[in-house]
């Protein structure tokens, strides 16, 4: 797979605006667990991903995490380029959760692109506008769900994207995702447990009754 | 004042479009207290404030309100147009604050004009990530911060807009901005009047203590 196929506005820039990202183009393989990016200063450029696995979070001043949205296949990471929009007033930080492949155009390079082209500066909206829904949702709810709905959707979600019941995955680790203490999570997890949604193991987590987690979920 | 004057990037349109803008536009006058828009199938154009006070706030399933941001003398608000973005799948509500005067762009001109200028889709996107970091700051705040702290930093804020240390709010209309419930709001400047801060009166919070507001803000 070419990044040209990769990039949707591909054919709606000029031959010198394809020459101009090809030229700069950065092609990369990154080890699962990378911190890709932690804030504004570092402005790497936009990411597009050709596989694997990306999450953008923000940190509390005491070092508690929350993750704002997820990264798949095809989709592009435009807060890794935030210099290039004056009003962004705020850091991610966003590092590989599987081995990632991605291609980067730099700062500078898609600054340029998007002063040029109009085709650019609206597909570049609408990435933002895309993230920004996610936040919204996000925002609802941390706002109106309580939290054992949250895990629940969670659960329910890392299940979906790892296409098995039987999720790897540390109870440390959900409660960074959800913005919360492990021991919330712990407290809540024993109690699904108790209620037979799921089965607890040494830094394992099996769904058994995905139907009653979606239940919770939506109640 | 004229609109030409209000745009920021007029001089960086084309004589046609800039015409294409002035055939279309609407002024209005509106009352304090009104609705404006509530969700995206209104989808009635850009505002433009000239003078007075919009919020913008969303709505849980229950009925709960949480304000996601505000806009003054001068401030564009881009969300009464979302439908000119596919990828915006939120709905946020806005309605005065204060008695307003604003022009609208209809979103159908205003979607044209983006399509056909890099210099409005680049300012757009300005709006827009001023928008989001607005979001990001709320999102900190409520999943980092506790009701004490953003009870205080609300008032100082109020005080700020109104120039004044006595408030004209209801309880309910603090916990409609904050995302909460009146009780919570209530035993939170009852403790406040207690240490000082703040003397309540119906339908008045006056604020005494400013400095100690501050500290509790930042602590």
């Amino acid at each position: 797979m070419e990044f040209q196929s990769c990039f949707p506005i591909w054919d709606k820039i000029s031959e010198a605006q394809q020459k101009s990202i090809l030229d700069s183009l950065i092609f990369r393989q990154i080890k699962k667990g990378t911190v890709l990016y932690s804030g504004k200063e570092d402005c790497t450029g936009l990411f597009f991903i050709k596989s694997g696995q990306l999450r953008a979070y923000i940190l509390s001043e005491e070092g508690r995490e929350i993750t704002i949205y997820r990264l798949f296949d095809w989709d592009i990471c435009l807060f890794s380029a935030s210099c290039i929009l004056r009003s962004i007033q705020f850091d991610v930080c966003i590092e590989t959760e599987k081995d990632t492949e991605l291609w980067i155009i730099p700062a500078k390079i898609y600054r340029q692109l998007m002063e040029q082209s109009a085709a650019a500066a609206n597909y570049t909206n609408e990435i933002m506008a895309a993230r920004f829904s996610e936040v919204m949702w996000l925002m609802e709810q941390t706002m109106w769900k309580s939290m054992d709905k949250r895990v629940a959707a969670f659960l329910l979600e890392e299940a979906a994207i790892e296409n098995s019941n039987r999720l790897n995955i540390t109870h440390e680790t959900i409660a960074n995702h959800l913005g919360t203490h492990r021991e919330v999570v712990t407290r809540m997890l024993r109690y699904f447990q108790g209620e037979g949604m799921v089965k607890l193991s040494r830094g394992v987590t099996e769904l058994l009754d995905e139907q009653k987690l979606k239940q919770l979920k939506n109640s």
